[in-house]
């Protein structure tokens, strides 16, 4: 592994292995559209970390998938070994639309495509990672992955994220994997429909109970908290004139705090802190423009000049 | 006036004058409820705001309203010698009701009573103060007050609130009003009905444009933002495990932040910051009782400690 000075202190540089959907989107805000641009979570998982660490994503694309893509990736620092690609058939596709309050996606189509058939396959020297990010797919694959990685990296820091889907149909083997997570990364919504919970802090206390060590409730333009033991931290969302398309915010937001955690040295409740500051800063890059527009071209002046901006707009004085 | 020591700096204690509602609330949450209990405004305003500063009220009250209150502010150092008791008449009353998430109240009933003819009168020994709060009534009437405390004050500091049916129905009457406030505190869904924009950060543009020199938006449960010329200012709310009734955070907000500012030298971007942070922390007790009952009864010492807990609870290193 290569090192690299950071401050007076030599870091380790980590990689994080993510595993989730790569897509295709027709989007529509009242903005902005875009029509077959590329998305989904591990995409904009991995661009958002790769400004911290190097990432390597496990997934599948169909024989649509551009090539010219993949390599932006790779100059990005992302690994993209682990993406298979199914010439007999088409890449995932989503279509969604947004109205003015840009909270909720409406999802006009999905059609899964090679995803349908996708079953994780983690390449070996993927499996020393000490970070892996199990981005929303079936709770039965997540699983599956964390105990392979697991097996060959037994003190790997693993987070997770789901949806309603999964809470609906497949909640006790998401309360399963809860139980293994380190950090578990969602939103309002789907935290109180998996715990049947109003409270955030009711309904975080409840995940830390059956195993997460970390909560991360992700609220949209309201912000973010996170929840590990009896600690609470709050931020806001840093506040956009011109907000475009909200796509994968979340998931930028979860690689920004994971290749954050895997560049310090330690997963201390500072350096936690830190990894929501960053995760907040960064999505907000993505929401700024149509599906990865934005995000793919934001560089590492950009995002600091904005957390030293969040901080003054988020500090006060102490009594 | 009277002196305090206050660090190393003297400060002079300056009044408040608050003109409001004072009324009998009937509330039911699914945690709580109280009939007839002691609310209304002015009086959530004058009980966070005297934990500050001493506080005058200037409003109306029936024959019902208890005599036993009034003490009860006046220990506080509210003067209430600016309340009118109409023995003819009943006090406003108002009945309301929240549902589990205690966002939204539901008015079942509303008694104007000796408020529908209520014409503020200012005593003369509150007109050389240095701050006044015209909490939510008729702008007209607002507007009036205004003119006659500038009168004879011209560098006093006003800010003020409004509601909804204002907005719908005296529109240009507050727009005019807006343009004569230092600061003007309204909550979320309030600015986008008044301004017609949905971004926050447009919407309080416009309202700076139209003369008000600060505008405060309270977004309840996810905290607040604060604007000013281009700078803004985010908080989250104070996480609540058990939150009992919202009814009267939004004017405690504004009682805490108005009595920091007229407790401080002078109204900077650093002190309108630490206002906002002791709104949110304040505001946070009256929430965890119902109607006024834990508000009544919180002294410095709580909020204080609260203060420190939220700076923790906000604050990350810089990069």
């Amino acid at each position: 592994m290569r090192k690299v000075e950071k401050g007076k202190v030599k870091r380790k540089v980590r990689k994080i292995v993510v595993v989730g959907s790569i897509a295709r989107d027709w989007i529509k805000t009242p903005f902005a559209r875009v029509s077959g641009g590329v998305g989904g979570s591990s995409i904009y998982f991995s661009l958002a970390a790769s400004l911290f660490s190097p990432v390597g994503i496990v997934g599948v694309i169909g024989r649509d998938f551009p090539e010219k893509f993949l390599k932006k990736l790779s100059r990005r620092g992302i690994d993209t070994s682990g993406i298979k690609r199914e010439k007999k058939g088409e890449t995932f596709q989503w279509e969604g639309e947004y109205s003015w309050d840009l909270n909720i996606a409406k999802t006009i189509d999905t059609r899964l495509n090679v995803f349908a058939e996708f079953s994780p396959r983690i390449p070996a020297e993927f499996l020393s990672s000490e970070f892996l990010f199990l981005a929303n797919i079936d709770p039965v694959l997540q699983m599956k992955v964390l105990k392979e990685v697991k097996n060959a990296a037994p003190k790997c820091f693993v987070a997770g994220d789901t949806m309603n889907f999964w809470i609906e149909s497949k909640k006790r083997h998401l309360s399963h994997l809860i139980g293994k997570l380190d950090a578990m990364l969602i939103n309002e919504a789907e935290i109180r429909q998996f715990t049947g919970m109003n409270n955030l802090i009711k309904a975080a206390g409840k995940i830390i109970s059956m195993g997460a060590k970390i909560v991360v409730v992700k609220r949209g333009e309201y912000g973010v908290s996170c929840f590990s033991g009896n600690r609470i931290f709050s931020l806001p969302a840093f506040p956009l004139a011109s907000p475009v398309d909200p796509t994968g915010a979340g998931d930028s937001f979860a690689g920004a705090f994971m290749g954050y955690i895997a560049s310090c040295g330690s997963v201390s409740w500072k350096e936690l802190k830190k990894a929501v500051a960053w995760g907040t800063v960064v999505s907000s890059f993505t929401v700024e423009g149509i599906g990865v527009r934005r995000l793919v071209s934001v560089g590492k002046n950009e995002i600091n000049s904005r957390y030293r901006k969040f901080v003054r707009m988020v500090h006060f004085e102490k009594i």
